[in-house]
Formats: C-alpha cells, sequence, structure tokens
C-alpha cells in the first residue's frame, strides 16, 4: 500500500494532541552569510527529541486492541527506539526494544526511562534480526520498522505538513535522508500541498546511496557508512524508495567537514541544539550555493539527540 | 536617580520593535526530576545571544543627537560590548569597544562584525578605565557602563516584564546576578507587577559578593572570583546592590559542578544552548531542593554565548 496524502492528513488528525507542534525558527545571520532566507521545522524540539515520535505515535495508535495487548518491538540503538516506548507507553502498550550492547549508555537509559523492556545482542544486523524474531516469537508483539512502514511514513509526513501549513510560500523544501521515511513523507506532503515546490533530500557523500540509487533508477544498498551523522547510516527500502522517486526532484549530498560546519553554524547562530543528521540539509546549502541563493527555502530539522561527551568541535 | 516601574515600562515602549519577544520555554522532564514547574524565559534567542541588547538598546536610543554623533563607548570582553556595538549600529552611531588584548578570537570578530572600532588594553581593571578614558577624551563618546547605569537597568527589566506578561502566576522568579543590572530590572518588575512573587538571586558560590553584601547589609566587592559562569564574574555596583535589597527576597549561591550539571540538563533535556551564567539559577534550585518543590518558578536564561571549543563537558 502506498501512502497517499490523504493518510498524512488522517495520521495528523490521529496524532495531533500527542505530539508538540514544533515551532519554526530562522536565523538573520545565517540568512546573510548563505545569501538565501531560510527556515527551520524545529523537531529537535519534539517529545523524545526527534521526529520519530511522530511515525511511532501513528503507529501505534493504529494497532488493534488485541496487538495493543501483545505490545510491539523493534531493533534499534537510536531516536526510533526512544520514540516507539514512549508512544507505547503513552498507551499503556508493552514495547520490547532490541539493541545492540555496545549503544551509548544515555540511550539505553532514555529507552529504560520509557518503560520499554530491552533485549542486548551483538551489534550486527544479523544479531539484531534474530534476536527481534526470536522476541516477536517469545511475546507475540508486532515489529514496528523504523521506515519501511506505511503507518510510520505517514506520522513522519505530518512535519512537512504542520511546516508548509505555517510557511506556505518556499521555494524548495529539504530532508534529511536515512532510511527515507522523513523523506518519504515530506515529499508526499509537499507535492501534495504545492506541486511547484521542490523537494530535495540531503545525504552526506559517505552514506551516499539515496543518491546512488535515485541517480541510477536501481535500489542501491548502502556499503557500510562511516559518517558523523548517525541518524543517516541506513539504507533506503523498496517503500521508501519507490515514494523517493515519484516525490523528490533531486538528492544532494555533503561532505563530512562540511556537515560539522553547518552544524556549528546552527549551534552558534541560532542557539539550538541539533544533532549531526539534521546539519546536512544546510551542509548541502553550503556546497551548493547557486543552487539555492535568493531562494526561500524549508529545511527539516530531523532531532537534537546528541552525546555531549564526544562532540565534534 | 533610581529606576521605577514606570520607568522600565516607557523603556519597553522604546525597544520593542528593536528586540526579539522571547519565547519561554518548559520541559517536561526537567520538572518531573525535581517536582518542580519551572518556565524559562530564553535570552539565549534574543539579538547578540544576550539579554544585554535590551538594555544597549534603551540606553543608546535615549542620546541626545549631539551625543549620538560622538558615539558610544564602554570597556568590556563579553555580551555587553556585542549588545552596544550592535544597538549603536542600528542607529549609525560610532560604538569605540575597549578589550582586553587576552579576550576570545570570537568575541572580538563579534563586536568587529557589527562594525564597531575596537582599542585593545592589557587585562587588567586599571588598563581597561585608563584606556577607556583615553577613548572617551579623544572621541567624546558616551560611557555606557554595563550595569551601573540608569538606561541600562530599565532596559534589562523589560525581559521580566514580558515574562510575567505571558506567564503571571509563577510563585518565584529567579534571575542570575554579575552586576545586578538584569537582577535589579527584574526585581522591579516583578514586585511591581505582583508583590507577591518571590524574588531569588542567583549566584556561583565561587563569586558571592552579592550574596556576601545582601546578607550583610554592606556592599563587598568581588575578590578575583574564579567560576565557570564568565557572565557572572563582576561585582554589584552602590546602584545595583540598592536596587536588590529594596526588591530582591533572597540570593542562593550553587557550587561549580552543580552549575555544570545544571547546564548540561538544560542543553540536554530541552536542546537549546545556555551560556554557564545562564544555568545559575537552575543549579541553586538542584541545591536547595526544599524551598522550590511544588512551586511555579521563572528563570531567566541570560544568554547563549559559549565558547563551543571550550565546553565543560
Amino acid at each position: 500500500m502506498i501512502p497517499k496524502y490523504q493518510d498524512i492528513q488522517k495520521a495528523h488528525e490521529r496524532i495531533k494532541t500527542f505530539i508538540h507542534q514544533t515551532p519554526v525558527l530562522s536565523s538573520k545571520s545565517i540568512n546573510k552569510i548563505l545569501n538565501v532566507d531560510i527556515v527551520f521545522k524545529c523537531e529537535n524540539f519534539q517529545k523524545v527529541g526527534a521526529f520519530k515520535f511522530r511515525g511511532a505515535t501513528n503507529a501505534v495508535r493504529l494497532l488493534t486492541k488485541e496487538e495493543s495487548e501483545k505490545g510491539v518491538t523493534t531493533h534499534s540503538s537510536g531516536n526510533h527506539a526512544a520514540a516507539l516506548s514512549l508512544a507505547a507507553k503513552q498507551l499503556n502498550i508493552p514495547a520490547y526494544i532490541v539493541m545492540p550492547r555496545n549503544a551509548p549508555e544515555i540511550k539505553k537509559k532514555a529507552v529504560e526511562g520509557y518503560g520499554a523492556k530491552i533485549t542486548f545482542c551483538e551489534p550486527t544486523l544479523q544479531a539484531r534480526e534474530e534476536t527481534l524474531y526470536a522476541v516477536q516469537k517469545e511475546t507475540g508483539a508486532t515489529f514496528i520498522h523504523p521506515y519501511d512502514n506505511f503507518n510510520v511514513i505517514c506520522g513522519q509526513g505530518t512535519a512537512a505538513k504542520e511546516f508548509l501549513e505555517e510557511i506556505p510560500d518556499l521555494d524548495i523544501i529539504i530532508a534529511p535522508i536515512g532510511g527515507g521515511g522523513l523523506m518519504s513523507g515530506t515529499a508526499i506532503s509537499a507535492k501534495a500541498i504545492n506541486s511547484e515546490i521542490k523537494v530535495y533530500g540531503a545525504e552526506p557523500l559517505n552514506a551516499n546511496d539515496a543518491f546512488l540509487s535515485f541517480t541510477k533508477g536501481v535500489l542501491i544498498p548502502a556499503g557500510p557508512p562511516k559518517t558523523i551523522a548517525d541518524g543517516l547510516l541506513t539504507s533506503l527500502s523498496p517503500l521508501t524508495f519507490q515514494l523517493i522517486r515519484e516525490n523528490a526532484d533531486r538528492i544532494l549530498t555533503a561532505k563530512e567537514e562540511t556537515i560539522v560546519s553547518a552544524m556549528r553554524m546552527i549551534w552558534e547562530r541560532m542557539k539550538i541544539i541539533v544533532e549531526p543528521s539534521s546539519a546536512v540539509p544546510l551542509a548541502v546549502i553550503m556546497e551548493n550555493r547557486n543552487l539555492f541563493e535568493g531562494k526561500k527555502i524549508g529545511i527539516l530539522i530531523s532531532g537534537g539527540n546528541v552525546d555531549l561527551n564526544h562532540l565534534p568541535f
């Protein structure tokens, strides 16, 4: 089933009262430096500090009574795990999270804090999938994939919907691409609301599977990517690849050092904490000035969960 | 001349269109951890990243035509220098800033970026005052003191005025104390708007001149203080001491390690960048839980200018 804008509208009605309508901020000094007019949709202020709470909430609220009793599960060491845990907790639904043993302490604590049950596994994709399968078998919990999931994508699309309802006159909207959930939802919402808006994806050059897939027209999974943008390590799924091919105009990449500069620029000029993944859209603008000068650009800030003990500056 | 609330009201009318009405934010998780209901007035989002822009703007806009032509001057290596430079620039008034040679590069650049003329001096108070005197003599510029100045204090008081107009039902309001400009303005506004509100000052234990002065009833200047809260190194002036004695209820102190924990809590939980000085009010709550539990508390976040290369975590 392919998500349509009507599905995103329904998702928004469903989750509206449980999520934050996050603020839209801008910075005169960043605009002056880059000769642009950028507005930032700040999902770093969303619950659990990331847009992922939208998709998780939508998915959890659509479970049947029987599914709810058995709970939800996923494997993740990142924002989706925290988002799913909190979304489940709000409905008193059990959440079972499979996490690699070497996940950062802070992420383990966040998930535990939301009352989820963690099962640790070896830090390989195979171990994660096998452990998840075992947990599912034992508990009967429903697997909520972080992005290859209709309801999750519809939830993520509500961020761009809110954004464009508040700021309708964008020339370009840019979202970061990891697994493609945010990008898919953003592209569907943006094109439905105003087909003139250019929809760009932003990806680290060191994890450019979406760029390659989009350019070549076939799904090319990421090698083991090495990027500071730890939210963008995953590859597109068949579903998100299809949605992005159909709705996005272009995918642009940025170098690691530009991502760090962009992150620092946001921290210093805007006084907000964003994770490296969220800086990739601004980095893409910094590396492609001619595409963006004089334009009104909307950037989706995906989240603000960073380890303050390991900053890149 | 002693500032009254009417003077702050007039200041607010005067500067309103030139400043940001900064947002008020809160954090469910911080409230839960400390069993309080805290709202934060976020002057880190003010122009130049600090409340100082309010006082500087008010002072500069009250210059006579003749004074304006000759310009303004101050000695400062911090937020007041940047604030005065931008406030002057907006009116095409020359600004002459005396700065110690060893001021951080980033602060020099900020002031230069606002078009001010910097005169460097040795990093001693004596050298700063002598150099300022020489600059004044040469240029005829008006000295705008960072806090021992009627118009500056009235400008700073507009932050608490905005805050209480948006959130009228506070039990307690807390501001950090350095030279006492923000604290004086806050206390005057708060007591005038609602005499029931408790007004507390927050100071690093390692720079507790205001605490000692307030407690003993005589102005005791700071020794050379050593604190991470670099905005709070200065001592009260006779004027701010008088205003604080008359209007504040209490001054509380916090240890360095608590200030760092409070700063980190704000960064991690609220995803906003605040400077160490701004974390002192929360640190004071953390060290005096019994005074604050169950209360609705307003905290003035003074600014967000930190050197990302020298973070305490």
